[in-house]
């Protein structure tokens, strides 16, 4: 079907005026005078709509094309126009696809809470639009980023044996039924049986991280990046907590704690960077609908260079602010996020990373230093949402590494493949995580990570 | 740490020469001569090893250096050499993790059926290093490719509860224990309150494919593509199936089945492009050691102009071919691999597009033409592989596309949302699912598709 995106005819436009042009798209809205109407059209390419008029004495419409939500295609000619720039003057208009006045998203103004229940309808809305482009953009900026820098994407595997944080909250894969039975009729007796009979022979779940086996990658490639689906079997009904999330997960071998919070400075404010160029419109939508502070707070991260205090630092800041927390600060503690607020806020009004948290809070594979009380690993907190990257050196010694795990109660034999990568040719690296939807939270002023995702899962709901 | 890539080191080699240098990476290979010793290092950055000469007069070093395998950081003089192009005069070196004997990729030929048993270290290899650096470059090309002809990429739901194809090899997702007792202590009775008790209140599991939700996003963003996870519980334990793979599924609306044709043959042609272009040694190594026809196939498929035939004309010339077959053909049969190999290799001896299946053998979703008998759908044949990817304009029409549904026994109250965008401004549009593992499979010559993978996934195998 010949026709042009409307995103290039407002870009190029002025090489279109006075040309016939062919746009399809959906009807956004549509009004009518007495010898005129006009139509506002969208074909997802950019937030912008662009106005089709109807001389009600020159052409003949099928009156369905006035239908909000009706799929068109039209042709006629571009012209400049004093109001809206650009507009197209009909000659003709097919209509695809009507549209029912039952259609939810009639020109109204609704509520996110409403277009949560039609996820399904809400990319024709402004607001989504806006969002899944910067959501696509920001997906870009990230392997771009990493690309440049020579770091290799791997897909590590989503179903997995083992569990990186030694956490519970992992989903089950099974092609056991609901009601397995033994080959013999009866019921399983014991869970090993139950589970030599199901896919893998083994227990298999959805992968919580893929941290672990981004550092087996990285242990032979270098320098490596997942950017892919992880799970948590989360019940915590929270605006930042979904069930399945994107994550970004770098591992650079020959880096230690220090060039790994280079990096992260420098991979945040890139992605941030790339976005804010190429999303003008939508980051100015959102600097208008959502956060009338967004564009000052993301260029106060641009702008900064990056705070640095250690743990043991933050909580005296903590304890010496004169701040009633509702959780009382003692080393030793985690940090609440109105704690980190307050440090990244309040204190240096700028991002900061706090480095060298106690041993006992953090994972098993962080370095453990010197002191013998805490390890290289670092959050960057950034003003207006707290912790948005968790950093770490790992522990590159095989026997500091096996100690930890021994201290958490976890079983060694479990870890062989992992622990291959200290005993042959280890080497000091580091990495971070950053959760993408939660950045893309950031960079849009958006505050529930449900309107981030297209089809987001959560206990309940799957939409 | 301080230091520079071997890649950097090789690529922009004359303005290092005579300079101090630092290198850090794995040792490869190790001699001995009487006064010299040399060492092959790689740091993942590059297929190329750098070599490391000891004068044994000048310089003392830890004799674990020498170990294959060992993680080193070496200091010295980088210089011209008449044998390597390059090497290191070496100045010190610093053993940063030592290699037991035991390491199992001591220097001779392994096959690649015992590397397939060492994934985590298989990574070390040259073959492994090139596999896993052309798929990230073809990764970056197919991101490249949809952003600069503007798709968006969008993040579709990997935990569902549909189920795409109609096929029932789904994976299941739970939180339920193996177990599970009901809430009285009691064996639940029925699936239903088995299930409502599950995480998400009903069943779920693992997609198959993106598309349903790609039509849904791209109703209202335009074109839009998936790159992620799919999954199939598959028994068959062949070279070509893995129980998780990555697909790639453009979605494009305001597009008929001719415009997707002309886009697939496009993206298939622009990312061998991009990988030739970006990895010439590793394509120059498979084509040496694992193909020797890949880059004249490769280049076979950049120079040709796709052919096209209807899947009629397709059974009639291989009715007429005289070969014999294994499986007899006759209209209304699914092509196999050895009808597709022959259309494409023997016949047209160039990529082919082969459109209007058959509705029976094809999915609900596909657009049925006005003969009644077939749909708009086409699979591309490559000479080398058969079926590469499977193109459709979908059925815009809801009471035709309710009627295939019906006709295969679905349940229409489970695809209300996919129903809803031909009810509310449904427009012809079309799409294509690359196997993008089978793809890397293709690009390099490689044969089995657990070899593409970091970490495979197969029916009993889940290391």
């Amino acid at each position: 079907m010949k026709h042009i995106d409307i995103k290039k005819l407002l870009t190029d436009a002025e090489s279109y005026v006075d040309t016939s042009v062919t746009v399809c798209g959906w009807v956004r809205n549509a009004r009518n005078s007495k010898s005129v109407s006009f139509i506002e059209l969208n074909d997802g390419t950019c937030l912008n709509n662009i106005q089709l008029v109807i001389d009600k004495n020159e052409v003949e419409v099928n009156k369905n094309a006035f239908n909000v939500g009706a799929a068109l295609k039209a042709v006629g000619s571009f012209v400049r126009s004093e109001r809206n720039g650009y507009e197209i003057q009909i000659q003709t208009i097919e209509v695809l696809g009507n549209c029912p006045s039952d259609f939810p998203l009639q020109k109204k103004r609704h509520t996110i809470e409403f277009l949560r229940t039609i996820p399904h309808l809400r990319v024709r809305t402004r607001y989504f639009e806006a969002l899944f482009a910067v959501r696509d953009q920001l997906s870009y900026a990230v392997h771009d980023y990493f690309h440049k820098n020579g770091y290799k994407y791997v897909h590590t595997p989503i179903i997995t044996g083992s569990d990186c944080e030694g956490a519970g909250e992992m989903f089950r894969v099974t092609t056991q039924p609901w009601d397995a039975k033994a080959g013999n009729g009866s019921a399983y007796l014991d869970e090993e049986s139950y589970f030599k009979d199901d896919f893998f022979g083994t227990k298999a779940g959805l992968t919580v991280s893929a941290q672990l086996e981004g550092e087996m990658a990285a242990m032979g490639l270098g320098r490596i990046y997942t950017f892919g689906p992880t799970f948590r079997a989360e019940h915590s009904n929270t605006t930042r907590h979904a069930a399945e999330f994107w994550q970004v997960e770098p591992e650079v071998c020959f880096a230690d704690i220090d060039d790994i919070i280079e990096i992260g400075e420098d991979f945040i404010k890139s992605i941030i960077r790339d976005v804010m160029e190429h999303c003008p419109d939508e980051i100015q939508f959102f600097n208008q609908w959502v956060d009338k502070g967004l564009i000052e707070k993301l260029n106060l991260v641009l702008e900064s260079d990056f705070g640095r205090m250690t743990y043991t630092e933050a909580v005296e800041i903590l304890q010496k602010s004169g701040k009633e927390f509702q959780y009382p600060v003692e080393w030793g503690c985690d940090l609440q996020t109105e704690h980190e607020k307050y440090l990244t806020e309040e204190y240096l009004k700028k991002p900061v990373f706090v480095v060298d948290y106690p041993a006992d809070i953090k994972a098993f594979y962080m370095k453990q230093n010197p002191d013998g009380k805490t390890v290289a690993a670092t959050d960057l907190l950034v003003p207006g949402i707290g912790e948005i990257i968790g950093c770490s050196e790992r522990e590159a010694d095989m026997e500091k590494l096996v100690a930890a795990m021994e201290k958490r109660g976890m079983p060694l034999e479990e870890y062989q493949a992992y622990l291959d990568t200290r005993k042959y040719g280890s080497v000091p690296h580091s990495g971070f995580g950053l959760g993408f939807d939660r950045m893309l939270m950031y960079v849009t002023g958006v505050s529930n990570i449900r309107d981030t995702l297209l089809f987001p899962r959560t206990v309940g709901n799957l939409f």
